[in-house]
């Protein structure tokens, strides 16, 4: 047992009663505060991130992994602009969601309440840090950190930031925790912590939600990992297919709800992947095609035969897996064999088929003629979000604050038995 | 892998998509034929089940677990009636829970959808796999069910007869399935099934949640395990107080709301413990007390010392762990370190004092004044329960009809990229 670890959950747990029943207004104040220190304190963020990216560079992280890791101007606002949507955001905490007269004179109340203590685990993506915190805070809940060791500098000034702005403005600076350590051993330890955190929610690729579901012992909201598709149905419109296309996969390569397979209808192949290659070239994606797709595109640059595991990868870069079906069927039970129950979308103009797709389809968000890219709490209207859940319990598709709380029945008699 | 178990589960997966799209008229035309079923077979039911009670029997099962084991005429009108109240409950499923139309035209539907295949490991209680087969079928899931092996000729003769009713309807018989090995490797197995249970229920004692924590890779809901206190505060009516004791302790002692301990404030100690005690004896209670306990009732029959893990035990028997503190703090603070987050009371005539409790005490259901033993589906308005969750996540308390489903984002658009 990691004494350190031990101590900061013992800190977390502590803190979380006054969090839990803090009112709406004092802790809208606190995010106030800590919008605040973060523009107060963005030098050292910055340099603190800067120096976390060469680190990274010099090691040779690919480009996209780069892209995550930075935290330009531009994302250091973003976030501040989370915070105040947070903010602006009704508090779930303390709502009645219902009440019932039992017959015998018992009164019961569906209370909406904080979680307790979250832990995140996420990859070095430092602006998640602030997102975390933001929402576990205006949902009453105590969050430890585990962010990815690449960002633990940018981690590091960003909660110090906010710690600070939460002790100047006389709240507990345990209300925001993070784990330093960046040691595998650490982290297994605190994916067992029952008793001290009441569920753990990963952020990030295939690889670290396995890892998370093989280990943990307490309750897990799976999130995250995105094999997205979009299937061309027959008689789609092919330019706005290819349009949607190219957006679901190069608008944000290295975000979950980006495109991973493109899947089309053998009818209209011929005429479709061209278009679409052409497109994609602007960003020199690389296509992974089935054999009958690759005798489509051959001999044009940037087209490789698939191989066995690229149906089954989250890219998080310009590459996209391209597969012929036969049917719309045939394409439904492909994402049921490949795909992680995020998002995936059809294109076509028939209204049944589209109906179809979207019942047959077991997945968090299913779209009809969208990008797969609108995934995500903003969009959704729930405002900045702490991750999209790709299980089924509790939480499916992007969370926001009310996912970060449960329900407590407190029920009031004058001696019932019964 | 057991080749039986696994092509059992792929029998519910491929079992899952009609189901869930099913109309409500035709789930509960199904229900209909499974209830009047039950009346057909009852005479191999009841058969059933006496061999199963007689060679538990034999085998020295304790009275209290012979009591859950026993599929009395009662019990099973007791779960039609349960079947009935499940048909007139309204159906989660289809339900478009919100809806927003953005500003670019996306329109973003949240509808409410089955979980898909449900797993459901329970003890030697035969009543339970009637409620689960309801409650799962009317949420449009299939269920896997895998009872106590003490129960294993009672389920066998359930499910068939419940199979027997849907293939004679014209459904098929492979929305509810039943594990017959009682090998605790398959039982390993079946938690581990992952992509075909997308679900799993422990519903019994703590070793049974403790094992199925332990070994499950599918999201699991902890239900059941219940380590409930009654809390007697200075001032309470205590004539009242001793009422709702002796009910929570003895109405049904197997069953998870009844209590396993007795907090009493020092003050009235000494005056409420010979009448609880006087109450109690009625059905010869054991009382396991603290030194100080002791002290008061010393010298009575049925008095001993408290062992060092009677605070952390579910009786589930005629035992009662009595513990005096100084304060409602103490009280809430051994709530916190040995309760389960199942049921808690307080007897208090003090206003402040009970809402204090209220709010502080972290469990699924907080009472004033009232047994413990009201924390169940039908007295919540639930109807039949498939469970009472004590984990925070997805559900809490009494699990019904609305807990077995998930939610489904279907977005409309014509073509919008972001």
């Amino acid at each position: 047992m990691n004494e350190e670890l031990l101590a900061l959950c013992k800190r977390a747990k502590s803190a979380a009663p006054t969090l839990s029943v803090m009112s709406t207004g004092e802790k809208n104040r606190a995010l106030r505060l800590i919008s605040e220190g973060l523009e107060r304190d963005k030098e050292s963020i910055f340099a603190a991130n800067a120096a976390d990216v060469e680190a990274a560079r010099q090691s040779g992280t690919p480009a996209a992994m780069l892209d995550r890791l930075t935290l330009t101007p531009a994302r250091l606002e973003s976030c501040r602009q989370g915070i105040a949507e947070v903010i602006a955001l009704p508090d779930p905490v303390g709502r009645i969601e219902s009440g019932i007269y039992r017959d015998n004179g018992l009164k019961i109340i569906k209370n909406r309440v904080p979680l307790g203590v979250v832990g995140v685990i996420y990859e070095a993506r430092p602006n998640v840090t602030v997102d975390v915190a933001a929402l576990c805070f205006k949902s009453g809940n105590v969050c430890i950190l585990r962010g990815g060791k690449e960002a633990l500098g940018s981690n590091k000034a960003l909660t110090d930031s906010i710690r600070k702005s939460l002790s100047e403005g006389g709240f507990s600076p345990d209300y925001v925790q993070l784990i330093e350590s960046t040691d595998r051993a650490v982290t297994n330890e605190f994916m067992a912590m029952r008793g001290y955190v009441d569920v753990l929610i990963p952020r990030g690729g295939a690889g670290l939600i396995q890892a998370v579901v093989e280990n943990a012992k307490v309750p897990v909201i799976e999130t995250g990992a995105g094999i997205c598709h979009v299937y061309v149905d027959e008689g789609a419109d092919l330019e706005q297919a290819a349009v949607v296309v190219d957006n679901a996969k190069t608008s944000r390569p290295s975000v979950c709800n980006a495109a991973d397979c493109l899947l089309v209808h053998r009818s209209v192949a011929d005429e479709f992947l061209p278009v679409v290659k052409a497109r994609l070239d602007a960003h020199h994606v690389q296509l992974r095609c089935c054999p009958e797709a690759l005798k489509i595109l051959s001999g044009q640059e940037g087209v490789v035969a698939a191989g066995p595991d690229d149906f089954d990868t989250e890219f998080l870069d310009y590459i996209l897996a391209v597969k012929v079906v036969d049917s719309m069927q045939e394409a439904m039970e492909h994402i049921a064999l490949h795909g992680t129950g995020h998002s995936e979308a059809i294109m076509t103009r028939d209204m049944n088929r589209a109906e179809l797709f979207l019942r047959g389809v077991d997945a968090a968000a299913v779209y009809v003629n969208a990008s797969t890219r609108f995934t995500d709490g903003g969009v959704f209207g729930l405002g900045a979000e702490i991750g999209i859940s790709t299980q089924k319990l509790h939480a499916r598709g992007p969370m926001g604050l009310e996912e970060l709380t449960t329900i407590k029945y407190t029920v009031y008699g004058n001696g019932q038995v019964r």
